[in-house]
Protein backbone atom coordinates (compact mmCIF):
# COMPACT_ATOMS: atom_id res chain seq x y z
CA UNK A 1 0.00 0.00 0.00
CA UNK A 2 0.88 3.43 -1.48
CA UNK A 3 2.45 6.02 2.04
CA UNK A 4 -0.35 8.52 1.16
CA UNK A 5 -3.94 7.93 -0.49
CA UNK A 6 -3.27 7.28 -4.30
CA UNK A 7 -5.63 6.50 -6.95
CA UNK A 8 -5.25 2.55 -7.00
CA UNK A 9 -5.76 2.02 -10.02
CA UNK A 10 -2.53 4.03 -11.04
CA UNK A 11 0.55 2.29 -11.68
CA UNK A 12 4.20 3.83 -10.60
CA UNK A 13 4.76 7.70 -11.14
CA UNK A 14 1.05 8.21 -12.55
CA UNK A 15 -0.62 8.06 -8.41
CA UNK A 16 1.50 11.19 -7.18
CA UNK A 17 1.61 13.00 -10.63
CA UNK A 18 -2.06 12.75 -10.47
CA UNK A 19 -2.44 13.61 -6.59
CA UNK A 20 -0.19 16.29 -7.12
CA UNK A 21 -1.02 18.29 -10.65
CA UNK A 22 1.37 21.38 -9.56
CA UNK A 23 4.45 20.38 -9.48
CA UNK A 24 3.46 17.21 -12.43
CA UNK A 25 3.63 19.99 -14.89
CA UNK A 26 7.51 21.00 -14.54
CA UNK A 27 8.20 17.40 -13.96
CA UNK A 28 6.72 15.88 -16.98
CA UNK A 29 7.84 18.99 -18.60
CA UNK A 30 11.13 17.60 -17.71
CA UNK A 31 11.03 14.31 -19.29
CA UNK A 32 9.50 15.35 -22.37
CA UNK A 33 13.01 18.00 -23.28
CA UNK A 34 15.27 15.79 -21.75
CA UNK A 35 14.29 12.60 -23.25
CA UNK A 36 12.92 13.99 -26.89
CA UNK A 37 13.93 17.51 -27.12
CA UNK A 38 16.19 18.09 -29.92
CA UNK A 39 19.08 16.31 -29.16
CA UNK A 40 22.32 14.51 -31.11
CA UNK A 41 21.53 12.14 -28.83
CA UNK A 42 19.11 9.83 -29.74
CA UNK A 43 15.92 9.51 -27.56
CA UNK A 44 16.60 5.93 -27.82
CA UNK A 45 20.22 6.66 -26.04
CA UNK A 46 18.87 8.89 -23.75
CA UNK A 47 16.20 6.63 -22.40
CA UNK A 48 18.47 4.35 -22.41
CA UNK A 49 20.67 6.37 -19.94
CA UNK A 50 17.44 7.03 -17.59
CA UNK A 51 16.74 2.96 -17.55
CA UNK A 52 20.60 2.08 -16.48
CA UNK A 53 20.05 4.74 -13.75
CA UNK A 54 16.89 3.54 -12.65
CA UNK A 55 18.00 -0.17 -12.32
CA UNK A 56 20.90 0.74 -10.53
CA UNK A 57 18.96 2.67 -8.08
CA UNK A 58 16.40 -0.53 -8.13
CA UNK A 59 13.24 1.08 -9.49
CA UNK A 60 11.52 -1.77 -11.36
CA UNK A 61 8.56 0.61 -12.33
CA UNK A 62 10.82 3.25 -14.09
CA UNK A 63 13.59 1.39 -15.40
CA UNK A 64 10.68 -1.04 -16.70
CA UNK A 65 8.87 1.86 -18.49
CA UNK A 66 11.64 3.79 -20.01
CA UNK A 67 13.48 0.86 -20.70
CA UNK A 68 10.41 -0.59 -22.66
CA UNK A 69 10.38 3.32 -24.45
CA UNK A 70 14.21 2.79 -25.39
CA UNK A 71 13.15 -0.89 -26.81
CA UNK A 72 10.05 0.80 -28.98
CA UNK A 73 12.53 3.32 -30.04
CA UNK A 74 14.81 0.18 -31.52
CA UNK A 75 11.94 -1.16 -32.79
CA UNK A 76 11.25 -3.68 -29.76
CA UNK A 77 14.84 -4.80 -29.05
CA UNK A 78 14.21 -5.35 -25.40
CA UNK A 79 17.40 -7.52 -25.24
CA UNK A 80 19.71 -4.72 -25.94
CA UNK A 81 18.06 -3.08 -22.87
CA UNK A 82 18.62 -6.17 -20.87
CA UNK A 83 22.08 -6.56 -21.55
CA UNK A 84 23.03 -3.14 -21.00
CA UNK A 85 21.47 -3.32 -17.61
CA UNK A 86 23.55 -6.61 -16.69
CA UNK A 87 27.15 -4.66 -18.23
CA UNK A 88 26.21 -2.31 -20.54
CA UNK A 89 30.66 -2.78 -21.38
CA UNK A 90 29.63 -6.07 -22.78
CA UNK A 91 26.72 -4.77 -24.73
CA UNK A 92 26.05 -3.79 -28.42
CA UNK A 93 26.09 0.32 -27.99
CA UNK A 94 29.01 2.50 -28.91
CA UNK A 95 31.99 3.42 -27.29
CA UNK A 96 30.14 7.05 -26.84
CA UNK A 97 27.36 5.54 -24.75
CA UNK A 98 29.67 3.90 -22.78
CA UNK A 99 31.41 6.25 -21.17
CA UNK A 100 27.89 8.11 -21.10
CA UNK A 101 26.65 5.41 -19.23
CA UNK A 102 29.60 5.37 -17.01
CA UNK A 103 29.14 9.40 -16.40
CA UNK A 104 25.66 8.32 -15.41
CA UNK A 105 26.55 5.86 -12.96
CA UNK A 106 29.03 7.70 -11.25
CA UNK A 107 26.10 10.69 -10.85
CA UNK A 108 23.91 7.87 -9.55
CA UNK A 109 26.52 6.89 -6.70
CA UNK A 110 27.00 11.20 -6.36
CA UNK A 111 27.94 14.33 -8.47
CA UNK A 112 31.20 14.43 -6.92
CA UNK A 113 31.91 10.79 -8.16
CA UNK A 114 32.17 12.19 -11.57
CA UNK A 115 36.41 12.65 -12.75
CA UNK A 116 37.61 14.37 -15.42
CA UNK A 117 38.65 10.56 -16.00
CA UNK A 118 35.25 9.92 -17.12
CA UNK A 119 34.80 13.05 -18.74
CA UNK A 120 37.60 12.81 -21.13
CA UNK A 121 36.44 9.30 -22.12
CA UNK A 122 33.68 10.24 -23.22
CA UNK A 123 35.46 13.48 -24.91
CA UNK A 124 37.90 10.85 -26.41
CA UNK A 125 34.85 9.11 -28.02
CA UNK A 126 33.46 12.47 -29.64
CA UNK A 127 30.97 13.19 -26.79
CA UNK A 128 30.14 16.94 -27.03
CA UNK A 129 29.25 19.57 -24.21
CA UNK A 130 25.79 19.60 -24.63
CA UNK A 131 25.85 15.68 -24.49
CA UNK A 132 27.91 15.28 -21.40
CA UNK A 133 25.46 17.83 -19.73
CA UNK A 134 22.16 16.02 -20.47
CA UNK A 135 23.53 12.62 -19.29
CA UNK A 136 24.82 14.57 -16.06
CA UNK A 137 20.84 15.74 -15.64
CA UNK A 138 18.75 12.49 -17.53
CA UNK A 139 20.98 10.74 -14.19
CA UNK A 140 20.39 13.28 -12.10
CA UNK A 141 16.83 13.61 -12.53
CA UNK A 142 16.12 9.86 -12.56
CA UNK A 143 17.90 9.76 -9.07
CA UNK A 144 14.46 12.13 -8.35
CA UNK A 145 12.10 10.28 -10.68
CA UNK A 146 12.66 7.00 -9.04
CA UNK A 147 12.85 8.47 -5.26
CA UNK A 148 9.43 10.02 -6.46
CA UNK A 149 7.93 6.47 -7.13
CA UNK A 150 9.71 4.53 -4.29
CA UNK A 151 9.72 7.08 -1.30
CA UNK A 152 6.00 6.84 -1.71
CA UNK A 153 5.59 3.08 -2.18
CA UNK A 154 3.65 3.26 -4.99
CA UNK A 155 1.76 0.68 -6.94
CA UNK A 156 4.20 -1.06 -9.11
CA UNK A 157 3.07 -3.98 -11.40
CA UNK A 158 5.75 -6.68 -12.66
CA UNK A 159 3.82 -7.98 -15.78
CA UNK A 160 5.95 -6.58 -18.37
CA UNK A 161 3.17 -6.48 -21.09
CA UNK A 162 1.79 -3.24 -19.11
CA UNK A 163 5.26 -1.66 -19.65
CA UNK A 164 5.26 -2.88 -23.27
CA UNK A 165 2.10 -0.94 -23.89
CA UNK A 166 3.77 2.00 -21.61
CA UNK A 167 6.42 1.59 -23.56
CA UNK A 168 4.99 1.78 -27.20
CA UNK A 169 2.73 4.94 -25.83
CA UNK A 170 6.03 6.90 -24.25
CA UNK A 171 7.97 6.16 -27.57
CA UNK A 172 4.71 7.33 -29.89
CA UNK A 173 3.32 10.08 -28.05
CA UNK A 174 5.84 11.20 -24.84
CA UNK A 175 5.73 12.69 -21.73
CA UNK A 176 3.74 15.69 -22.12
CA UNK A 177 -0.06 14.31 -23.72
CA UNK A 178 -0.01 11.11 -22.03
CA UNK A 179 -3.76 9.84 -20.82
CA UNK A 180 -2.79 10.58 -17.37
CA UNK A 181 -5.77 12.81 -16.22
CA UNK A 182 -3.24 15.17 -14.06
CA UNK A 183 -1.80 16.13 -17.44
CA UNK A 184 -5.02 16.18 -19.42
CA UNK A 185 -6.34 18.66 -17.23
CA UNK A 186 -3.30 20.85 -16.52
CA UNK B 1 37.13 24.18 -13.47
CA UNK B 2 34.10 22.82 -14.83
CA UNK B 3 33.45 19.67 -16.46
CA UNK B 4 31.76 21.35 -19.33
CA UNK B 5 32.36 25.40 -20.80
CA UNK B 6 30.30 27.28 -18.67
CA UNK B 7 29.84 31.15 -18.32
CA UNK B 8 33.08 31.81 -15.27
CA UNK B 9 31.20 34.39 -13.43
CA UNK B 10 28.38 32.41 -12.81
CA UNK B 11 28.42 30.27 -9.41
CA UNK B 12 26.78 26.78 -8.67
CA UNK B 13 23.69 25.80 -10.58
CA UNK B 14 23.10 29.43 -12.48
CA UNK B 15 26.23 27.92 -15.04
CA UNK B 16 24.46 24.97 -16.44
CA UNK B 17 20.61 26.38 -16.38
CA UNK B 18 22.81 29.37 -18.28
CA UNK B 19 24.26 26.74 -20.61
CA UNK B 20 20.62 25.11 -21.09
CA UNK B 21 17.78 27.32 -21.08
CA UNK B 22 14.99 24.57 -21.91
CA UNK B 23 15.88 22.25 -19.01
CA UNK B 24 16.03 25.44 -16.87
CA UNK B 25 12.64 25.89 -17.22
CA UNK B 26 11.06 23.18 -15.94
CA UNK B 27 14.38 23.13 -13.71
CA UNK B 28 13.15 26.90 -11.96
CA UNK B 29 9.17 25.57 -12.27
CA UNK B 30 9.29 22.87 -10.08
CA UNK B 31 11.43 24.53 -7.81
CA UNK B 32 9.37 27.45 -7.48
CA UNK B 33 6.22 25.76 -6.63
CA UNK B 34 7.88 22.42 -4.53
CA UNK B 35 9.48 25.90 -2.19
CA UNK B 36 7.31 28.96 -2.37
CA UNK B 37 3.63 27.41 -3.98
CA UNK B 38 0.58 27.13 -1.88
CA UNK B 39 1.24 25.28 1.34
CA UNK B 40 0.19 24.57 4.69
CA UNK B 41 4.36 23.38 4.85
CA UNK B 42 5.87 27.38 5.22
CA UNK B 43 8.40 28.03 2.88
CA UNK B 44 11.46 28.64 5.88
CA UNK B 45 10.20 25.33 6.64
CA UNK B 46 10.33 23.80 2.96
CA UNK B 47 13.58 25.65 2.27
CA UNK B 48 15.19 23.74 5.76
CA UNK B 49 14.22 20.43 3.92
CA UNK B 50 16.07 21.31 1.05
CA UNK B 51 18.85 22.48 2.96
CA UNK B 52 19.30 18.98 5.14
CA UNK B 53 19.41 17.15 2.01
CA UNK B 54 22.06 18.79 0.31
CA UNK B 55 23.87 18.81 3.17
CA UNK B 56 23.51 15.08 3.49
CA UNK B 57 24.89 15.19 -0.13
CA UNK B 58 27.49 17.05 0.54
CA UNK B 59 26.85 19.83 -2.65
CA UNK B 60 27.85 23.38 -0.75
CA UNK B 61 26.42 25.62 -3.10
CA UNK B 62 22.93 24.29 -2.73
CA UNK B 63 23.07 23.93 1.47
CA UNK B 64 23.98 27.36 1.77
CA UNK B 65 22.09 29.02 -0.85
CA UNK B 66 18.71 27.41 0.77
CA UNK B 67 20.15 27.15 3.80
CA UNK B 68 20.57 31.45 3.39
CA UNK B 69 16.83 31.17 1.75
CA UNK B 70 15.62 29.60 4.65
CA UNK B 71 17.04 32.11 7.31
CA UNK B 72 16.25 34.93 5.78
CA UNK B 73 12.49 33.77 5.94
CA UNK B 74 12.83 33.36 9.62
CA UNK B 75 14.45 36.72 10.03
CA UNK B 76 17.67 36.16 9.58
CA UNK B 77 17.89 32.99 11.71
CA UNK B 78 21.22 31.41 10.19
CA UNK B 79 21.95 29.52 13.86
CA UNK B 80 19.39 27.51 13.29
CA UNK B 81 19.82 26.29 10.12
CA UNK B 82 23.44 24.80 11.37
CA UNK B 83 21.70 23.49 14.12
CA UNK B 84 19.25 21.10 12.11
CA UNK B 85 22.34 20.52 9.62
CA UNK B 86 24.03 19.47 12.42
CA UNK B 87 21.62 17.13 14.22
CA UNK B 88 17.64 18.49 13.79
CA UNK B 89 16.41 16.14 16.20
CA UNK B 90 17.71 18.42 18.94
CA UNK B 91 17.24 22.00 17.02
CA UNK B 92 13.83 23.88 18.45
CA UNK B 93 11.82 22.98 15.33
CA UNK B 94 8.38 21.28 15.77
CA UNK B 95 8.15 17.34 16.12
CA UNK B 96 6.15 17.83 12.82
CA UNK B 97 9.11 19.21 11.14
CA UNK B 98 11.66 16.57 12.92
CA UNK B 99 9.94 13.61 11.53
CA UNK B 100 9.69 15.39 8.32
CA UNK B 101 13.17 15.66 8.02
CA UNK B 102 13.78 11.78 8.93
CA UNK B 103 11.50 11.13 5.57
CA UNK B 104 13.63 13.50 3.94
CA UNK B 105 16.98 11.44 5.10
CA UNK B 106 15.74 8.47 4.19
CA UNK B 107 14.48 9.30 0.68
CA UNK B 108 18.06 10.83 0.29
CA UNK B 109 19.54 7.54 0.64
CA UNK B 110 17.34 6.19 -1.83
CA UNK B 111 13.77 5.95 -2.33
CA UNK B 112 12.94 2.62 -0.33
CA UNK B 113 14.54 3.60 2.96
CA UNK B 114 11.05 5.14 3.54
CA UNK B 115 9.08 2.61 5.80
CA UNK B 116 5.77 3.03 7.33
CA UNK B 117 7.32 4.05 10.80
CA UNK B 118 8.55 6.58 9.55
CA UNK B 119 5.42 7.67 8.10
CA UNK B 120 3.75 7.09 11.13
CA UNK B 121 5.77 9.04 13.28
CA UNK B 122 4.99 12.18 10.83
CA UNK B 123 1.10 11.41 10.79
CA UNK B 124 1.39 11.36 14.55
CA UNK B 125 2.19 14.33 14.74
CA UNK B 126 -0.24 16.13 12.46
CA UNK B 127 1.48 15.34 9.11
CA UNK B 128 -1.31 15.49 6.46
CA UNK B 129 -0.88 13.02 2.91
CA UNK B 130 0.18 16.68 1.05
CA UNK B 131 2.90 17.60 3.63
CA UNK B 132 3.97 13.76 3.09
CA UNK B 133 4.14 14.05 -0.71
CA UNK B 134 5.89 17.53 -0.23
CA UNK B 135 8.58 16.49 1.56
CA UNK B 136 9.11 13.08 -0.46
CA UNK B 137 9.73 15.01 -3.42
CA UNK B 138 11.52 18.04 -2.11
CA UNK B 139 14.11 15.71 -0.94
CA UNK B 140 14.45 13.50 -4.65
CA UNK B 141 14.45 16.86 -6.51
CA UNK B 142 17.16 18.31 -4.09
CA UNK B 143 18.95 14.91 -5.17
CA UNK B 144 18.81 15.44 -8.18
CA UNK B 145 19.78 19.70 -8.28
CA UNK B 146 22.67 18.36 -6.20
CA UNK B 147 23.83 15.56 -8.60
CA UNK B 148 23.44 18.01 -11.69
CA UNK B 149 25.72 20.81 -9.41
CA UNK B 150 28.18 18.35 -8.24
CA UNK B 151 28.54 16.30 -11.51
CA UNK B 152 29.56 18.98 -14.14
CA UNK B 153 31.57 20.17 -10.90
CA UNK B 154 30.64 23.76 -11.20
CA UNK B 155 32.48 26.65 -9.42
CA UNK B 156 31.06 27.14 -6.38
CA UNK B 157 32.17 29.58 -3.35
CA UNK B 158 32.66 29.19 0.05
CA UNK B 159 31.96 33.07 1.13
CA UNK B 160 29.03 33.04 3.11
CA UNK B 161 28.41 36.76 2.84
CA UNK B 162 27.50 35.84 -1.49
CA UNK B 163 25.39 33.28 -0.01
CA UNK B 164 23.01 35.69 2.22
CA UNK B 165 22.83 37.76 -0.71
CA UNK B 166 21.52 35.34 -2.48
CA UNK B 167 18.97 33.53 0.34
CA UNK B 168 17.74 37.48 0.22
CA UNK B 169 17.15 37.00 -3.50
CA UNK B 170 15.64 33.97 -3.34
CA UNK B 171 13.73 34.69 -0.33
CA UNK B 172 11.99 37.55 -1.76
CA UNK B 173 11.81 36.91 -5.48
CA UNK B 174 11.91 33.05 -5.68
CA UNK B 175 12.76 30.89 -8.25
CA UNK B 176 11.10 31.91 -11.44
CA UNK B 177 11.83 35.46 -11.66
CA UNK B 178 16.01 35.65 -10.43
CA UNK B 179 18.87 37.55 -12.25
CA UNK B 180 19.77 34.56 -14.18
CA UNK B 181 20.20 35.49 -17.64
CA UNK B 182 18.58 32.01 -18.78
CA UNK B 183 15.73 33.18 -17.23
CA UNK B 184 14.82 36.16 -18.39
CA UNK B 185 15.77 35.26 -21.93
CA UNK B 186 12.92 32.48 -21.51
Amino acid sequence: MAHIQLSEELPGILGPLTFSPDTAKPLLELAEVLLRGPNSLTSAERELIATYVSSQNDCQFCQLSHGAAAAEHLGGNYDLIDRVKLNYEAAEVSDKIKALLAIAGQVQKGGKQVTSEHIARARQHGATDKEIHDTVLIAAAFCMYNRYVDGLATRQSSDRDTYREMGQRLAKEGYVRTRNPAVEAA
